[in-house]
């Protein structure tokens, strides 16, 4: 990735902070006196308390909308204060910055030419650190450096161990495959695990089913069906999607993260 | 309005995407991508799912405190991946881009010098299109197209016709005129589209009657009356507005969008 | 201060409007309109209707992690279009616009070299100044002005005297200290007005008394103790905040802004 910084260098910032406090504001504060010339963007700070799956989905499928050399930094750290480590990583495409507990983990899985070392150098950080907002003291000021071009070999030093979040493979069953929902966005959209080009194939199962025998149409898009049906659209994060057209598809379905599909003829 | 690219163009973000996904968070990936000296403002995201009225209120009263140029890119889309059309639209001051749904009619209606277009240059999108999210693969990229300076009519071929939502106009009664509430804000005051000049005019009704002949005194601010008792003031959005001094007019009134009131004497 | 203008100077917001309406993003068109380099940050837009008290901790807490020359645009105003006046402050740090309702206040009193006008200079306003909304009409272009480089004796005559909300004092007790819950966040945790240096303290009480005579023992971090038990630790605003490792004190605990806690041996 190349080394000079952008005019206009990008930040997305992914946090279960919330919007009622000003925890998100006071990273931003940080990151503008440290690199003035950041655009922020907010990917999301609703990601539930310390859900660090919801927050290595939301890196794995938002990333790759991003200008090359994007600084994404992400704080869902439950175990602030302890003992994990803090991690920053260097892709083909974009930087990583955060706590070394599996958040970064699904997005570095998919990426090329990854690169990650353990935050060790406390001269870039906020002094002094506080044990409860290391996304501040910490994160912020190394999300800050790389993006103004920062040496990244000056964050600590390089690892090649750090901890991974199991991703739920499809599993290949007769004429297809089993999968799970792995995200319920806000229309009650049921995201899967299973690719949304398994759709695209010649001759795919009509049909994906869920638990309780119920079957599910596959379809273009969500009016595809008509209003009050459900449908199984390819998503727009690159996977499976189980929709109800004008209603919301997780409530009436009685779907969650884990609930068991099989897409198979 | 001038062609020429402003230095730090404006793009400002409708949507009803809410906050908790990262799908707003996508369109300003984009957005920066294809224009990285934007400045993009959000409007809301807290539009209703599918409520197109909700969001076409809001373009209309906010869109004139933008500075000359910004581009307001809305996306309020059930009829996403459908055969609805989408729009592009410069008027004197602005341009807007969004689905060709009634979302951009009363901003449109109240604008001058309105040219429409319908949006078919692919060239300009992001490749693939999904049919689930066309405010990241086609309303994001033509909103930076127009943002960054690049010429209207390369979006697509103009149109005379598109979609209008109808403006609820107050009707003229006897001595004064029949309204409606459009709008109910987060403090529960109740928007009418009754113009909030009403009130300015020489000896206007002291009275707003709401329904069950309740009748609410006009004041010049909230705290024109007792704390607890109802007043309707000339809202800053141009219009009559019923509030509670310290309450929440629209449940302890029973106010909704819709609910008919007469302002008469 | 420097009185130069930045080359990309900050202006944060705290109001009480939230994120349904479009109110945020108008101030942010004005903003942009007479400021165009503006980077603005939002702190909260979440306080409580009319909750001053919850405004001006954040201003207090938060306005140190900004670069120096700041501007702090603050709105929990219920008075607004009665005769409260309206304020600017500068500090060694900062700037502030508010209303003049103690909103400023908590931050004033924690700043050094405080100069504080009231707005008077209509010109610098937008015209006309709706009754409701002075965030829009008068705060914003005040603000904009400043963060442009503007003259702070343009925006008003000099003041001494301004509302001024009471800090909770943590009160001496004997080997110790009396104090009281001022904010609770998202994660559920109380923040004290306890200061956290008196964690640090040679040989410092080793818990926290609650109401009822509970006691809650004093940790490093939320994960200092078991999962599901509490902690008081020493919390990043500088202030001894009491938690659950992995739940909601305040609601598991019965806290709220105002509840007493002892600090003693």
């Amino acid at each position: 990735m190349a080394r000079t910084a952008r005019p206009q260098p990008v930040i997305t910032l992914t946090t279960d902070f919330g919007l009622q406090d000003p925890f998100v504001g006071i990273m931003k504060g940080v990151l503008l006196g440290r690199c003035p010339r950041a655009r922020i963007v907010d990917l999301t700070h609703a990601v539930p308390p310390g859900d660090v799956r919801t927050g290595t989905f939301v890196l794995l499928t938002a990333g790759r909308f991003f200008p090359r050399g994007t600084v994404h930094l992400a704080v869902v750290d439950p175990g602030v204060g302890s003992d994990r480590a803090a991690l920053a990583a260097r892709t083909l495409d974009a930087y990583f910055v955060g706590p070394d507990n599996g958040l970064l983990s699904w997005a570095l899985a998919a990426a090329s030419d990854v690169e990650v070392r353990r935050l060790e150098k406390s001269r870039l950080w906020l002094q002094p650190v506080s044990a409860t907002f290391h996304g501040r003291d910490i994160f912020a000021p190394v999300a800050a450096h790389l993006a103004g071009g920062g040496d990244f070999a000056d964050v600590g030093p390089r690892v090649e161990n750090w901890a991974r979040l199991a991703w739920p493979e499809p599993q290949p069953i007769r004429a297809g495959w089993r999968g799970e929902v792995v995200y319920v966005d806000r229309f009650g959209n049921a995201i899967t695990n299973l690719p949304a080009t398994l759709a695209l194939e010649p001759s795919p199962p009509a049909h994906l089913r869920l638990p309780h025998r119920r079957r599910v149409r596959l379809g273009a898009f969500y009016r595809a069906v008509p209003r009050g049906q459900p449908v199984v659209v390819p998503g727009s994060s690159g996977f499976l999607e189980i929709a109800i057209h004008g209603g919301h598809a997780a409530k009436t379905l009685g779907l969650r993260v884990g609930t068991k599909v099989t897409f198979a003829k």
